[in-house]
């Protein structure tokens, strides 16, 4: 897949994280573009959030790189705020940009003092790397104790021509819906207004990022950009752009499966699919529910068809349903049935569920049209070894 | 500890568990006892929580036993209410009461039918056991996963001579508060009426079994029971209820915190302790966040003093406060200190962590008077062993 015009990548290792892997990455459009962001719901914010927050308010939703570091949150220290300005600051010079069209972002453990003078140092040959082809370099650059590099890619054919979105994501741990998950960077060459895009990100975020939990944590971290640089000279207009929103969707929800399927010790990814609620509101509540228990997520990674547990999920989810009224379906099998028990072998269920993509089907009966997906992982005993000991 | 007056206990192995265990348990009191009642709030309810529901509706708060199995749920059954039913009334007809003073509840696995025709056949021996020495037998008998029986006892001095309270409860798995958590059973030989115990109930379950979680799921069959037979001829005043009400309470927090103890694979108990929140309702959602976070939990199973994640999950809570003013402390040591990192030994901190007992103290600074404290465990590889496997 082509990767959208008029962007540069670039990342090194500037020893911020013990391991020697590339720790900061850049992301440069060649021009001014129109950007959006979501940020983290959390009450605490690291300061690279308030500080894109703030420069994405000043610049009127425009900006022209990304600065990003790894092993480190950047998140309740006493210097925070300096150091990512710093930062900027310098990245700015480098690139010869307004400093407010630098967005900053960090991942990685909260609390522990980020020594800016590194980053400083690592700076002037960062931007020298800085080429077409280092795509996939920042996308393993940004990752924390994720397994796989996680990358997606769209293109829009119109008339004029097609335009083409990337986008990049990292996740692993502390991953909840509502809110933009973790670190993820959405990069097309459309030329789209600031007023259009950050609305556009929102309802592609409602389908995608906020539609997977990993453990029901929400970083003090998580940022969503989008960047739309117009370098392929094509404008959509009102209903080119429902199109190209749908595509975003796609892509977005691509990299979200991913976090799903690459969750801290997880070895399945489970999609919860949820038929016949009252309203798609309703739909997402129950399969938020069911995907956010740890009794079915443990019951998965035993591939234990033990369906009790998903309808009582269920029934803690604030949504109001008739159980006799409930169907359950594991990997297309029938276990429940009007609500309760129905005939299947538990010997072929079980071997279908060792598969690494398991299916929880939910159905209510009746009038119901409200549908609703959501991704998440099984738990494993692996996810309590990696955060029994993530700071050591 | 001297038991309450006028209750007899039994327990027997009728089959219901595939291991040889007591699972059919009965509580009776020599005369007909007030009786308060407090259920799950899951939408999904077990036969034996609505007809037990059903039972203190239609005897206006009076009851004169309690039918228990555990291996069982009944829960999401064809035949679950007719079997609930049927068993009450084959108690009721052994016993000599009305089928309306026989309150039934069940634990075990959701989904299964329930044997019924084993509990007819076990329940004239059961009556026939009925002994006052028997109250440990029935604690036994009511566990599932626990790996220790849990019973709490208190006195209460009045005047005219003493009351006195015993309670048994079981725990391990899908614990959550803000409802009646898993099963519990208050014995109390002081004359109360039913109007004054619901609201007593009520009021110290939000101080004991309201403030514990394990792993944040609500099961479809929790249930706490209060019986208030007068069997001591002492009917305490509305002051000397107030007394009463209090230590109600601190046995139920005794069994609240056993609860949190032997949660699931636990090894270790936390007690979360907010202070200086803007209500007591705002400590209590902040403790609660806490406690609910895996990442907290995996890092105390891990003696890692990773306090940012404490920070991020108060974060969380939808409390709002300024994370300046936040100090944590972890075993007395402060690990946060204005919301950034304190000095503190970690490799010390670490020794103290490994202790079973570890306490977190989140504290905000300033003018708020709300506390609360709030119980649960760490979360361990064990949990998911356990839960990986729990029907086969």
């Amino acid at each position: 897949m082509r990767l959208p015009r008029g962007y540069r990548y670039a990342s090194i290792y500037a020893g911020i994280r013990k391991e020697r892997r590339d720790d900061l990455a850049l992301i440069v459009s060649d021009r001014p573009a129109s950007a959006a962001g979501l940020f983290t719901t959390n009450q605490v914010q690291a300061a690279p959030v308030q500080l894109a927050r703030r420069h994405l308010d000043e610049s009127g939703g425009k900006a022209q790189a990304i600065l990003v570091n790894a092993g480190n949150a950047n998140c309740a220290t006493r210097t925070g705020m300096r150091v990512a300005r710093d930062c900027c600051r310098a990245a700015a010079r480098h690139l010869h940009v307004p400093v407010r069209h630098v967005l900053p972002a960090s991942t990685g453990v909260i609390g522990v003092e980020l020594d800016g003078a590194r980053i400083l140092k690592a700076l002037p040959k960062l931007v020298r790397k800085l080429s077409e082809e280092s795509f996939q370099d920042v996308a393993r650059a940004i990752l924390t104790t994720d397994r796989i590099p996680k990358v997606a890619f769209g293109e829009v054919p119109f008339r004029a021509g097609a335009v083409r979105i990337a986008g990049m994501t990292k996740g692993a741990g502390m991953i909840h819906p509502r809110m933009a998950t973790t670190l993820g960077f959405l990069l097309t060459d459309a030329a789209i207004a600031p007023a259009h895009l950050k609305p556009m990100l929102r309802r592609a975020a409602d389908r995608s990022y906020h539609r997977i939990s990993v453990d029901g944590d929400t970083s003090t971290n998580d940022t969503l950009l989008l960047l739309a640089n117009g370098a392929s000279g094509i404008r959509p207009n009102a209903s080119e752009r429902m199109v190209f929103e749908e595509v975003l969707a796609w892509v977005m929800q691509d990299l979200a499966e991913m976090i799903a399927r690459d969750g801290e010790g997880a070895r399945k990814k489970i999609t919860i699919h949820v038929t016949g609620a009252p309203s798609e509101e309703a739909a997402a509540r129950l399969a938020r529910a069911i995907a956010n228990s740890p009794l079915v997520k443990t019951a998965i990674a035993g591939s234990d068809p033990n369906w009790g547990r998903i309808l009582s999920a269920a029934g803690n989810s604030g949504v109001a349903f008739e159980p006799s009224q409930v169907d359950i379906l594991l990997q297309g099998v029938t276990v429940c049935r009007g609500g309760v028990a129905a005939q299947f072998s538990e010997r072929e269920l079980k071997a279908k569920l060792d598969s690494p993509d398991c299916v929880i089907r939910f159905a209510l009966r009746g009038e119901g049209r409200g549908e609703a997906c959501f991704w998440t992982c099984d738990l494993t005993e692996e996810y309590v070894r990696i955060n029994a000991s993530y700071r050591t």
